[in-house]
């Protein structure tokens, strides 16, 4: 049965523009300081965000089970612990108040002002507290142009690729949300053909176009998740930009995986788009050969169509846009990872948040990285104001957006978008 | 100055056998759950376990600027935040409280009745929410071992071992209390001569003997903390017993680390020892060379003097001790892990918690790990009831203990002690 949230004839009474990522069908979900300085989970139609802490408080949830302070929190994770059924008749409620023929919010001059904000009026937070970070390396054609560039081309995806969605744990603390600025690491490299290590900043920072899900509570410690329950359990999704530093990486990495050359910062889009908002748009995932084994093959064999671009704007300058992907070829789909990561009876809990790995498409136009781009230093990427770039210089600002779009209507992620900053100078004493 | 907490000649009015972990110099912190069902944080002395919550509502905490609530919490987070000037006055306080001399508490019997407890009547449980977990590698010996294991016996260490305190991030939620049993791992592993990978129960299941240790809120995102400076921001040690999975991890940790094989499980004993009361036992610290690069570059270069041993008891059998090794072992000092782990910028917080990495000594019964005392199977380890191990067996119980001794004193950790059930076996529809 599709979800009443997904009509695509309705409409909101609030404006919403033709190409808008927020219509009402989207419904994500975030959480903003207001004007007041009052942290609050909302949600976004057009360009307004609704507090939704306040349309509680005034009762329009009524018969719904959920706590008063509930959407009064600084993180998402409690509504995410609630789970799915009660996402849906949040979700539902929402859809309904928003409709453009339902009077009682649209014609409540009083109500319509503390609930109401302009885009202008409020900032993006963190939406959830993440407890733990896993990255995965999921995209077949991102490792295998790694493999290539790094080890051999022929041999190009390690023996392990095709039978292990493969994960590593990464760090929570320094995730932060669009707009937020980066600062370029300081770091331990070994220089080709030197034979010490130096000291200084990272001369070859790049960004890794993923998208990440939230988890809700999925299992107990010692129990798996079966692989086609494991959708059940996410949230829902944002664009997420995996700060890389490939120098710090190529010395560090060997053998327990990458640390500092990912760990300085890492960016995600405010706004979580739900599961079922995305529905609309499920694909066919690719063919996977050899077949994985029994705990990793799905009923459903879907994905999501989602289109994805990076851009890099210079300081003073406009944008670039450097590479488009889409999600849809992601080789290893996010309910295999999910099924992958508990099959040894790893818990995973509400706010929990899992990366795809950069999202590298078939075609050099649609890597997901500027290591792919520039294929590790030896092409320049030629920008719009004329400067050229191979990895990402200080003062760039890197975005990655993101929308889905069918038969004339979309949802959208909004943006990632943050600047990365010189190297940080210690103040003098 | 010396801390008026270490004193060696300070004794309690509860009385402490004289080979205690838990003298009145100790006052480690802890969270245990109360006869009354009640969440509190406390410290121990001997084997009475102290409500400090109750201490402070009875006003034994007046002129220490404490919030009301600091000790009515189920983590230490909070108390962890407010910094080493905070955490010296509490212990001091508590010294004193309990000095053999001080009638205050010790001749009221109605405060006494709800301020101790015995340690039977409580129930201990994981002391901080751990935010991100890092687990080190920094026993030369452990790298040196595994490196002769499965690499190249004349290469055992890699490149940038003797440069970098190589370090990973690890699993939060997965990190239990001591006496939490813990689940052999079902996953996928690549048998010797096979082609194709299987999935079952993991045959190589192993402890890891390490330490690790609990950080305060130590830098904004973006600024380094000098290695000089690091020690400040550790709060205290636990045991820990790093899990492992030793046939998965061979399978799945390339390129991007250990995964699946180490975030089924890890345990870590519940009491933290500060770091103040470990000063006595300070210790040098392995010469370095080469020498590391100036950021990694310590005035005093100091570790700490601590017996560590593991034993194994079979199901309704007696313990074997299987290794005594030290924690003053380790090649890189915890200072050293701490400025390397932020020198890109990357922020560390209250209850932050990183491992050692397995702590092996110079000779084989200091091995920390069954994978080198077995040297990878080749060698079996005798146990008391004339049984024999290469790796962990189902329903046996690992414990590891750890203290520090001199001039007839002792502080220690008590123990970090699990069982390792069989697989997880769904219930039947």
């Amino acid at each position: 049965m599709p979800l009443k949230t997904n009509n695509p004839n309705r409409k909101s009474w609030i404006e919403v523009s033709s190409n808008s990522d927020f219509p009402i069908q989207n419904i994500p979900f975030g959480v903003f300081l207001t004007r007041d300085d009052v942290i609050t989970i909302g949600t976004r139609i057009g360009d307004h965000a609704i507090d939704l802490g306040a349309l509680h408080q005034l009762g329009y949830f009524k018969d719904i089970p959920l706590t008063d302070d509930i959407f009064l929190q600084d993180t998402l994770n409690d509504f995410i612990s609630d789970g799915k059924k009660t996402w849906r008749l949040v979700r539902n409620r929402i859809s309904d108040i928003f409709e453009k023929d339902n009077s009682s919010l649209r014609d409540n001059e009083e109500h319509k002002k503390v609930v109401l904000f302009t885009m202008e009026e409020i900032e993006m937070q963190l939406p959830v507290q993440i407890g733990d970070y896993t990255d995965f390396y999921s995209s077949k054609e991102h490792a295998t142009n790694v493999g290539t560039m790094f080890r051999d081309p022929d041999n190009a995806l390690l023996p392990n690729w095709l039978h292990i969605p493969v994960g590593y744990h990464g760090r929570s603390s320094s995730i932060v949300p669009s707009g937020t600025p980066v600062r370029r690491p300081m770091g331990q490299t070994m220089p080709a053909g030197a034979t010490e290590p130096v000291f200084g900043p990272s001369k070859l920072v790049d960004f890794e176009l993923e998208m990440a899900f939230i988890t809700t509570d999925a299992n107990l410690l010692g129990e798996p998740i079966p692989v086609d329950e494991a959708e059940d359990y996410i949230f829902g999704m944002v664009l997420f930009n995996d700060w890389s530093a490939r120098d710090i990486q190529k010395w560090e990495y060997v053998p327990l995986g990458p640390f500092l050359a990912k760990n300085f910062a890492s960016s995600i889009s405010p706004w979580i788009v739900t599961m079922d908002a995305l529905q609309p748009f499920k694909v066919n995932s690719p063919e996977q050969n050899p077949e994985p084994l029994p705990y990793l093959q799905q009923t459903e064999k879907k994905t999501y169509d989602i289109n994805l671009e990076v851009s890099i704007t210079p300081e003073n300058s406009t944008p670039t846009t450097v590479t488009k992907s889409n999600f849809k070829y992601m080789y290893w789909t996010m309910a295999q990872q999910l099924a992958h990561h508990t099959v040894n009876g790893c818990n995973v809990i509400s706010g929990d948040m899992m990366g795809s790995g950069t999202i590298s498409g078939p075609t050099p136009d649609s890597y997901g990285s500027m290591l792919e781009l520039s294929w590790a230093g030896k092409n320049l990427i030629n920008l719009n104001d004329g400067s050229t770039r191979k990895f990402i210089d200080d003062n760039d600002t890197v975005t990655i957006t993101g929308y889905c779009e069918k038969d004339g209507f979309r949802i959208g992620f909004g943006e990632v978008s943050s600047k990365l900053l010189p190297v940080f100078q210690p103040k003098k004493k």
